[in-house]
Order: C-alpha cells, then sequence, then structure tokens
C-alpha cells in the first residue's frame, strides 16, 4: 500500500457533493455564492463534531455551561462590540469597469507578484506599507499607494480609480412592522456578543464563581467581499466559541493553558500533530493581551481553524459604558493580604473554532487514496479515515447474499443495533461494491452476515482503515462497537 | 401531598429566567422584542428535544436522513413556494394617531366583545364574514367592514382609517459587496423548502428509494406584527421538520401513520395523553389534502406544538416549473400490472415541531409545585419533572459534610461520572437546600456521599419525584443512572 499523490480542493469538493457532504446552496437555481447546505452524511458528520466540542466544554469542565442566544440582538450590542465602526474593509472602484475590488487584496496581489517576479524586498515593503496606511485609516494614501504601484484594473486594464471607502461586513434588516416602530437591526457578525450580554445572567442564575466560561454553538453572518475556498469563508457560518472569564491578572496563565487544551482537542478528534501548528499573532488589536491561531495544513496551505484570545475586560467594559448596567463580579475569595479580591469586571480569555473550518479540516484529513493489490490487480481505493464517533454511519449490517434467509437475519440483527447507533442495511450488489459504499462514507465497521452466521451466530466485523477482519458473536457487537463510536472516546484523550 | 394551583404564564416565565433556562434576549439593553435566548439550563433541555427528536428521525428509521441547509437560500425560492406572493398579513393605520393594528385582529377583537356582551350569533356572523374577504382578497371590503363595525382606534379613538395594505412577514437583507451584484435576500421563513430544493441531491447521493424522508432542524424568522406568549410566537425560533416523500396515491396512508407516529413522540419524552390533542384543519390551502395540528394544553389554552401536512406535489411541482430543473423520481416498483411505476413527481407528508414550543411545552408540564408535609411542618416544594434523558444535569453529588474527607471523596466521584453523562458537584449549604436548587433545574438524582460511604463504598440516590432514597454502591452509579439518562430510554418507547 502507498499513499496516492496529494489531494486538491477540487478533490475534496467533488467527494463531499457525490457523496452527500456538502451541497452548494440552492442548486436547482444555481446556487448562492459563498452559502453551502450539509448533506445527509455531512450533517452528522459535523453535529458529531459539535458535539464532542459542546461535551469538552460543558460536561468535562465543571465551570463551563453552555447558552444559546438569538441571532437577532439589540442593536446597541453592535456599538459596544465596536462592530458598527470598525467592522469593515476598504473597497475600491474601478471607473472604467465599474467593477469593486478590495484595496488590501489589490495591493497583495501586487506583493504577490513581486515575490514571484524574485524582488522579496519590494513585496515585503509594499506589505508593510499598506499596514501602515490601515492602521492609520489613511484610505487616501492607501488609493495613492495603488495608484502609485501601477495597479491596473483586470476588466478595464485603467487605473483610474475611485477614492476607497469603507464597507460594513454586517447584514442588516429592518424588524417591526410598525412604522414608528421599526428599526434595523443586523445578523451578528460573531456569537461572543451573546455571551458577553448574557454573562451576568449566567452568572448569578448559574451560581458560577470566576474563573468560569460560557460556551456556545450558533450562526454568525458577514458579508464577505469575496468569499473563496469552498466552505472556507462563507457568508453564512457557524462558530463555536467559549469566553473564560478570569481575575485580572491570571489571564496569561488562563491563556495559556486553553492554548494548550484546545490543541490537544484537536489531535483528540483525529487531526494529525504534523498537520497543526500555532502563529502567534505579531500585531494585536489594542485591547488584546495576546492572541494565537490553531491552523491546520488544508490542500491550499497552513490556514486558521481556531483562535485563543486574551481579550482583557474590552467587551464587558464597553457594554457597561453603554448600557449602564454594571458588569462586576465580587470576588470572595482572599488575596495575599487576607482580604477579599472585592469588585471587578473579570478579564476574558477566549477561544473560537469555525465549525465549518473544523468539518473541512476533518473531512480533508479523513480523505485517503491509496494503491492496493499489486500488479494487474493493483487499483486506487479511496475511504474517509473518520474517528469511530465522528462517522455519519457507525456500522453497515450486510448479508453476504440475499437468499437462504440471510438477508432477514441481517434485516433483523440492523434493526437491533440501530437503537444503540445508527446502522445502515445493504443488500444491494456485490459485497465488495457495498463495502466501497462504505468506505466512500467514511463507515467504520462492515458487518456481514453470512452462511456461517445461520448456524453459529457470528458474523465477520470488516474494519475500514485496514480492511482486516474479525469473527465475533453478534451478542457482543452492540457492546464492542458502541464503545468505539462514543463521543466519550474523543473525550477521554483530551 | 396535593397539587398546588394552576401554573401562570408569569410563573413560567419567572422559573425560566431565575433559574438559566430562557433569559430576555440583549436584557442588558432592555431587550428586543419577541427574541429570548436560552440560558445554561436551557441550552440543555434544548439540545436534549433535539436530540431525541432528530434520533428518532434519522436513527430509527431507515429510509430517513438529515440535512443541514443554510438560513440563506437563492429569493426564487421564495417565489416558487409562495412566499413572495402569499405570506402576508393585513395592516390597518389609523390617519390621527398614525398607530398601525393587524385588520384581522381589529375584527376579531369586535367578535370577543360581541361574545362578551351576550351577542355569540353577531359574533360568528363577524368572524364568518371576515374570513370570506380575507380569502378573497378584498381588502376594501375588509377596510369598509372596519368602518361599519364602528371600530375606532384605541390611541386617537377616531375611525379615520387608511387602506388595507398586506405586509409581508418575510425578513429581508442585501448580500454581496459588487454594487451591481446586489441583490436582495430572505431569511427563510419556514425550514421546509431548504429540503426541497435538495430533494434530487439527497435522493441522488444517497439512493434513497420513495417511500423516504428528509429531516432538518434549524432556525426560521418572521416578522410577526404582534409576537405574544413568551417563546411561544417569537421572529426568531426553531424548527424541527420532515419532509416524507410518497408515491401519489399512498399520501393518506403515510399522512395518518405519521399522525399517529408523532403524537406518540410526544408522549415518549413525558408529555401526557390528556394534554395532548389532535386539531384537524377545516379549512385546507388549496394544494393541501389534508392537515391536523397537534396540540398542547399550554397555561394559556390548547395550543399547536406540530403540525402534520399532507401537501401534495405543490413544491416539488413549482421548483420545477421554476428551476427548469426536472424534480422526477423513477420508481422501478412494479405496479399492479407488472409494469414499473416510472418517473413522477412524489407526494409529501410533512411533519413539523416548533422547537422552541416543544420546549414551552416540556418546562410548562415539568413545572411541579406540591404541598409536602404535614401541618406546622407543610410547605411547598417547586420541581421540575423532565424526563431523565431530557434533564440538563443528569446527577449532582453532594457530601453530607465537607469534613472529614467526604468533599474529597464526592469530588472524585463526581470526576468519574462526568465521563458518562453531565454531573454536578455541590458543597455549599446544608443539604436540603441542596437538594431544591437540583429540584429547580429538574435534576434527576442525587447523589449523597456520607460516613458511611468511607466505609463501604456506598451512597444514596435520592430520587427528585419521589423523594425517595435508596443505597447503592459506587460501582453500580455508572450503569444504573446511565442507562436511566439515555436518549435510548425515549426511543425505545416511540
Amino acid at each position: 500500500m502507498s499513499q496516492a499523490p496529494a489531494t486538491s480542493l477540487q478533490d475534496i469538493v467533488g467527494h463531499a457533493k457525490e457523496y452527500g457532504f456538502v451541497f452548494p446552496s440552492s442548486e436547482i437555481y444555481d446556487g448562492l455564492q459563498a452559502v453551502y447546505d450539509y448533506g445527509q452524511n455531512g450533517v452528522e458528520l459535523k453535529n458529531n463534531l459539535k458535539a464532542a466540542w459542546w461535551k469538552a466544554m460543558t460536561q468535562l469542565n465543571d465551570n463551563i455551561v453552555g447558552i444559546d442566544a438569538a441571532i437577532f440582538m439589540h442593536p446597541l450590542t453592535w456599538k459596544a462590540s465596536g462592530h458598527v465602526d470598525g467592522f469593515n474593509d476598504p473597497m475600491i472602484d474601478n471607473k472604467d469597469s465599474k467593477k469593486r475590488y478590495r484595496a488590501d487584496q489589490l495591493l497583495e496581489g501586487k506583493a504577490e507578484q513581486y515575490e514571484k517576479d524574485g524582488e522579496p524586498e519590494k513585496a515585503k515593503a509594499l506589505l508593510a506599507e499598506m499596514g501602515r496606511l490601515l492602521s492609520a485609516e489613511d484610505l487616501n494614501g492607501v488609493r495613492e499607494l495603488i495608484i502609485a504601484e501601477g495597479i491596473k484594473c483586470q476588466v478595464s486594464g485603467t487605473s483610474n480609480w475611485t477614492e476607497v471607502r469603507q464597507f460594513n461586513l454586517m447584514f442588516s434588516t429592518q424588524v417591526g412592522s410598525v412604522a414608528e416602530d421599526t428599526s434595523m437591526i443586523y445578523l451578528r457578525p460573531e456569537t461572543a456578543q451573546g455571551i458577553f450580554v448574557n454573562f451576568l445572567n449566567v452568572q448569578k442564575s448559574g451560581r458560577m464563581k470566576v474563573p468560569f466560561g460560557i460556551a456556545q454553538i450558533g450562526k454568525a453572518f458577514r458579508n464577505e467581499i469575496v468569499a473563496r475556498q469552498f466552505i472556507f469563508r462563507m457568508r453564512e457560518f457557524e462558530q463555536m466559541e467559549m469566553q473564560f472569564f478570569v481575575r485580572p491578572g491570571t489571564e496569561e496563565e488562563w491563556y495559556n493553558k486553553w492554548k494548550e487544551a484546545r490543541l490537544k482537542f484537536h489531535k483528540a478528534i483525529g487531526l494529525p500533530a504534523e498537520k497543526l501548528k500555532y502563529h502567534d499573532h505579531e500585531k494585536l488589536a489594542h485591547y488584546a493581551k495576546a492572541a494565537v491561531d490553531i491552523e491546520f495544513e488544508f490542500p491550499f496551505g497552513f490556514r486558521e481553524i481556531e483562535g485563543i484570545h486574551s481579550r482583557s475586560d474590552f467587551d464587558l467594559r464597553n457594554h457597561q459604558e453603554l448600557s449602564k448596567k454594571k458588569q462586576q463580579y465580587f470576588d470572595a475569595d482572599l488575596d495575599e493580604n487576607g482580604k477579599p479580591y472585592g469588585n471587578y469586571i473579570p478579564y476574558v480569555v477566549e477561544t473560537s473554532v469555525g465549525a465549518d473550518r473544523l468539518f473541512l479540516a476533518t473531512f480533508c484529513n479523513a480523505y485517503t487514496v491509496e494503491s492496493v493489490g499489486e500488479g494487474d490487480a493493483a487499483k486506487e481505493r479511496t475511504f474517509l479515515k473518520l474517528h469511530p464517533a465522528l462517522a455519519p454511519f457507525k456500522a453497515a449490517v450486510l448479508p453476504l447474499v440475499k437468499k437462504d434467509g440471510l438477508a432477514e437475519k441481517a434485516q433483523a440483527l440492523a434493526s437491533s443495533l440501530k437503537s444503540s447507533f445508527r446502522t445502515v442495511y445493504d443488500d444491494n450488489a456485490a459485497i465488495g461494491k457495498r463495502y466501497t459504499r462504505q468506505d466512500l462514507i467514511g463507515t467504520p465497521f462492515c458487518i456481514v452476515v453470512d452462511y456461517q452466521t445461520m448456524e453459529d451466530d457470528t458474523v465477520t466485523i470488516r474494519h475500514r482503515d485496514s480492511m482486516e477482519q474479525e469473527r465475533v458473536h453478534i451478542n457482543e457487537l452492540k457492546e464492542k462497537i458502541g464503545y468505539q463510536v462514543a463521543i466519550e472516546r474523543i473525550l477521554e484523550v483530551i
């Protein structure tokens, strides 16, 4: 057996669609850009990933609880968070073609060109200058840089550029039907604020003591100017975020703990160490104390799947100022002088995973093409090497042939297993073809009912990754397979 | 023990907030009308309800699979479904006060007045006339009826009414940043269409054979003019829908099967038979063959929690016409003449539960206030009688006292149970107070570590509903409790 050539994103997109993992949204109407639907196998894989994260947070940790805040929030939330004023991309239009570009991406494209042309110093200098102008919000300077670099529109071929303007990435809608009551609200661009505005509700009703965390899984929306790379950057996406509230002064310790714990999680669900790395942020937001990304090696390179951020008391303090409601915690623990720490606004360490990105990482990692057999019998085998707890189906029950009562026996067995874990029955086509079907969707165990089964109630279990077979009694199946497919197997190694 | 007086919605709202089940959205900014957040206990109860429904659909049934379609869909979807043209409420403004009303609710209010005044015939006649005008889309007739009935604005006291206009309940937003590409899209007002547009993708990639079903859980949004009754009618809500595709001519049989199966589900999660009833629709949409609601008795009366609808091929046929993509299935089964049934557009039987309504029904039903004790010792006990598989925490581990190593012993026990099910440790306050805490959030089992535990490793389990205690060995806990709290206990009785 040898590994086939590297997987391309094309392979992944194709496999995801063909085997019911991810479909383009509204495909019969030729799709909706940067929006995707999860198919019958994709939804199971995604739900299993979400369950693993949720349990790792709220079941394993005494001091972490979940919430599920609405997508609609009061518009002042986004004023406090800084999204109304600062959640922008710089855009520029070409006056001749009327085509619109992200100004930073035009400059990045030019820098890439310098790299290709063997002038990395020029590339570096250009990116540095762009960074300087953008942080200074010098949009006119950005425009002048685009012109000075001689960047032209791909369509019109001219440098006839408009001014650079900021474009807010939040989607808005009108709520309320009564004319005088109608107000604009936003679709949340992140889930974190749903946690911050509920900080006191949860702390008080749950009698939580700092340090404690609030976890949430939910949809967020961003009107990305350029969305790309399949489900990596979508306009509608799902986040798994946990805000950990700590006593000021202890944030570094907790940041380091969570940085380590989160990497462990990704390894526990099956992502290999060599495809994961930390990427420390060099430039920090003004309120941030530290920030790191956990990156996964996708077919298109190392990219962020999770961010861990030490956010100070930025969000709670802003909400306190805008809402005029104290966002404080009274800490009765004693400091070194024997006095209670007293009232403070907690600091926050945030862990934030993109659920769709984690899905894509897991899917890319599981997608395996290998050569099997020798000489004339050599062929390629494609299968999804998913952790059994993540697989859409846990087992397939296959009668060797349909006759002589084998089908009925297999159906009865499938029915009895179904109450314990997701099991599919298949009697259509030759056994090899049926193995392949299960390989392609990542089913870890194929249970074959054969003539011997009719005599002694034993079956073979064919293992997906090794293709090895073992013979076991049907009475052992529920426990043997049930054990291996439980989300708890993931929790154990975190 | 005797049952206390009937529960009011007020009691429910108060308990839900105080014990971390449901918070008003963005409460620190004085809330957002008709939007709510699920707190740390609410999210667990809701997730457990969703898991029970999901497993009942996609794990117990060979021929039902799930999907997770995006909230954003191509706008033509809502043209095909009829929502662009027909998903409206009739509104009327008073010219003097500028206040806006739902025209039908003004007339219903008048009818209620007739009822109160002892003139039920007038009430009946008014409602009948209103129904006639609305189905005929005679908006001018509705206005004239309002004037003829002498209905006045509550604010201005005048009958100076504008015309009646239709108000579409869909939320819209602009997607795309490039000026010429910007288009209006809607937040889906129902999840069903995400299933219909993926019908062929799922059927083909999953090799599904009619009859088969596609299940989905997800958010939907409606700009309700008058939202009310807590989480019963919200602007953002969650649906659990299953579309079952059948051969035309078999829809009645399947409609009846699902009608029965769905009632069984609600009983299985613990809703009592006497609080559930069917409500057959007398008036059907033109495409519908039959429709029934399953109603639950809330504190505010019997109301719909689920609808089962025989929808013909209305949706798939409209999508086929608008998309020009055939929405057909080839049925190779043989008819009575021995010929394959061949190509057809399947008929659909839909089951549609409001997840928030199911949550509210479960919560209202679980909320119990009873008198315990006699004479001077008599007091009220409030607890949530939730099915153990639905409870936010499955067990609480409580040391009788904190000293003599009992706390450490209890903590170790809690840790060992946590990998199997959600367990809380609590050593703060007298044991009775700690029982009460768990009663209020519905924890079914309190495990008490006492002095005897230190000698023989036995503990008492205190049962929430009966308050009875039993003594068991700690080695039995994982299996004994694990068995009772598994979602599978619900699946077994469906």
